[in-house]
């Protein structure tokens, strides 16, 4: 008993520390991240930090493989809607069409981790993770309008890896140039694909 | 005529300040890079690149604007092809179906800086003008294809965006996530787009 009480303290503790690295994350971005920082937004002491993690970016891989575990596409998209709803959904919840303030703050974050993996192994690991939950959600997506007759048979796998390529491009265009028409027209150039390639001619 | 003799001379030593930053940046990296390794590709003495630059970043910036001024689509397609060839063949040069040696290096080194975007507005500046350069290439190639029939009479301001997205995520699935397979699946669902949303239906 006493294990288990210890246990359900530590994933408290766990649980804790991701989420005040995650607000740290979006306060201060990447570059000025540190342990400190993160212990500013951390109730616990700084000692327990330091006695769990060895830098930063051991804190910061953990915190992307925290919010893959804990990704399900019921938290983008509702499974009663039609599956061209649910796809639009999924879609505006990665790229939406008008960002501001923590939600962007995040995604300039979460792209400025991206980029750890241009040159570091195990940042590759956790962003090659994250493309193939997302890819999966949207084959899953795509195969069930097949299933119901909302889409066309399409090459799902074909399709998504598309759709989610265009999704990553636009989000890296937004936050890295100044032109968020560009972002809004590849939504509506995305639309308008999924409009002509995906539904059916009588669609 | 000495003032233009000087000023040829100028221009060869930016010239070549622009090359050995070029061949620097392929072979460190954007975080490993200093005005030394710049130096040790350069000919010339190193109090020259002092006195041309304050730091990394303004030689770097200066190398974004070098290749910028330097682009012109015909280096990367035919213009005697048919817009159909020419739009794919513009594609393969931005997102090659494989990439290896120094084009690897150089891509990874140009999205290292590409991240320097998200928190440096000097960065930003030379994206959005490199995204204004590729995706007014890709409308003048859709247009042209349009004016001559072998295009369907499609958005081209909105199809340019969406490919210019397309391809930008590709590009940075390639090296931030062990998928090789993603680029390639994209490739054929950028192709397959092109074939069912550009092509006449005779085409």
């Amino acid at each position: 008993m006493a294990s288990e009480a210890e246990s359900s303290r530590d994933t408290d503790t766990q649980t804790a520390i991701m989420e005040a690295t995650y607000r740290a994350l979006c306060e201060h971005g990447y570059a000025d991240l540190t342990i400190d920082t993160i212990n500013a937004e951390f109730e616990k002491s700084k000692s327990l930090l330091y006695y769990h993690y060895d830098d930063k970016d051991e804190i910061l891989l953990n915190l992307l493989g925290y919010l893959l575990d804990q990704f399900t596409v019921e938290e983008a998209v509702d499974p009663n809607d039609d599956p061209d709803i649910q796809l639009r959904t999924f879609i505006e919840w990665l790229l939406p069409w008008s960002i501001d303030g923590d939600e962007r703050e995040f995604q300039i974050a979460l792209l400025e981790l991206r980029s750890q993996a241009l040159s570091n192994e195990a940042y590759r690991e956790q962003f090659t993770r994250a493309d193939a939950l997302l890819k999966g959600a949207i084959v899953d997506l795509i195969e069930k309008g097949i299933e119901e007759g909302s889409f066309r048979a399409v090459d799902a796998d074909r399709t998504a890896e598309h759709v989610l390529s265009t999704i990553n491009g636009a989000m890296v265009r937004r936050h890295t140039a100044e032109d968020e028409s560009a972002v809004r027209t590849t939504r509506k150039g995305l639309e308008g694909y999924i409009e002509s390639y995906l539904l059916p001619d009588n669609g």
